[in-house]
């Protein structure tokens, strides 16, 4: 379930620990909330399971865990996608949220989807270097009240 | 308040039963619920009370039996929208999402909204030759677990 | 908290009475209700409190108090400001509905994010001028049944 250690975001002077869970999120909800509370974990990005199919759950697992839902990214994603594959891309149910002072990333389970998501936002987002903001300068707040 | 079975995605090879919900979906919760209950139902469009005002409920009523949201349906469509009507796109709460294996589309009452949505999306998401992915070839697995 | 009264749209020949929350929305959500139960406040402008931090609880407060969504406010914003800061616009989560027949908004807290959605998006929504259509000229009908 639990595939591999990314790279941190490649120019990033703070490194960013992510863990990326593959294939299909049978036990997602369960998963989320485990690694969110994990301090050691920064980012968790899933593919898989964000179609429409019954057995493609992950958007609801992590919206059972969300304490804020980060609308925009599944919006961009889909934007992005639409010079791509045309109306398809409203399958994609792409989705992201903080929960636990983590932020979580559900990606689509195809590479080429991946990859799209990654050089069109994540590769930005997850560097901090990037302006006027981004998802890293950010991760010593998430938790402040 | 039920109103056509609509023609068939046009080249489709699988007819596609559509229910065509015209009007004030005074009572939308409940058709939602039979609708998508109904085997012989593929896919159910409601037109009207996608707005704002007290008597626009669809929305609500849409949202109360989705089993998962298709997030990307709405935005698209305002997406689409923005050029031809500018910022009054934002008026439109359109959605859509699926229950009980149905696919459930709420579209604005006016004709030349419902036109847009057929031919900028649902032309295409309707029609099982649609590359790279469509709705019709999916639904034998919306009910898979 | 209540910072000021706005000008009301330009050209509107219906006053339109706006109260703008400015600052970091602690207390948003007691504030929503109040604000959208008072007969003499048309729309509520919220600045602040639409990020991803642990004190950015605006979005939430918002949503608690909503009758109904207008999904498509922060989607445009964010799809405008893309042009703008790029990726970085997934970090708005600028969010509008209605409540107690009351236009809500939350707009980020940057003055330069807050002209954009004014320039962009309000001053056309709320000016009754506007065509094809506005959310002042449906005032009367928000608490219709």
């Amino acid at each position: 379930m639990l595939g591999s250690i990314a790279a941190p975001a490649p120019s990033s002077t703070k490194p960013v620990r992510v863990l990326v869970i593959e294939g299909q999120a049978l036990f997602a909800k369960a998963l989320c909330q485990v690694l969110a509370s994990d301090p050691e974990i920064d980012v968790v990005i899933a593919t898989g399971g964000t179609g429409v199919t019954g057995r493609d759950v992950t958007p609801e697992a992590f919206h059972s865990v969300y304490e804020k839902e980060i609308a925009g990214f599944g919006e961009l994603f889909r934007w992005q996608s639409y010079e791509k594959i045309g109306t398809s891309t409203i399958q994609s149910r792409a989705t992201a949220g903080v929960a636990g002072g983590t932020y979580l990333f559900a990606l689509p389970g195809s590479p080429g989807a991946c990859r799209d998501a990654w050089d069109g936002i994540l590769i930005h987002q997850l560097d901090n270097r990037f302006r006027p903001c981004n998802f890293v300068e950010l991760m010593p707040r998430l938790r402040e009240r």
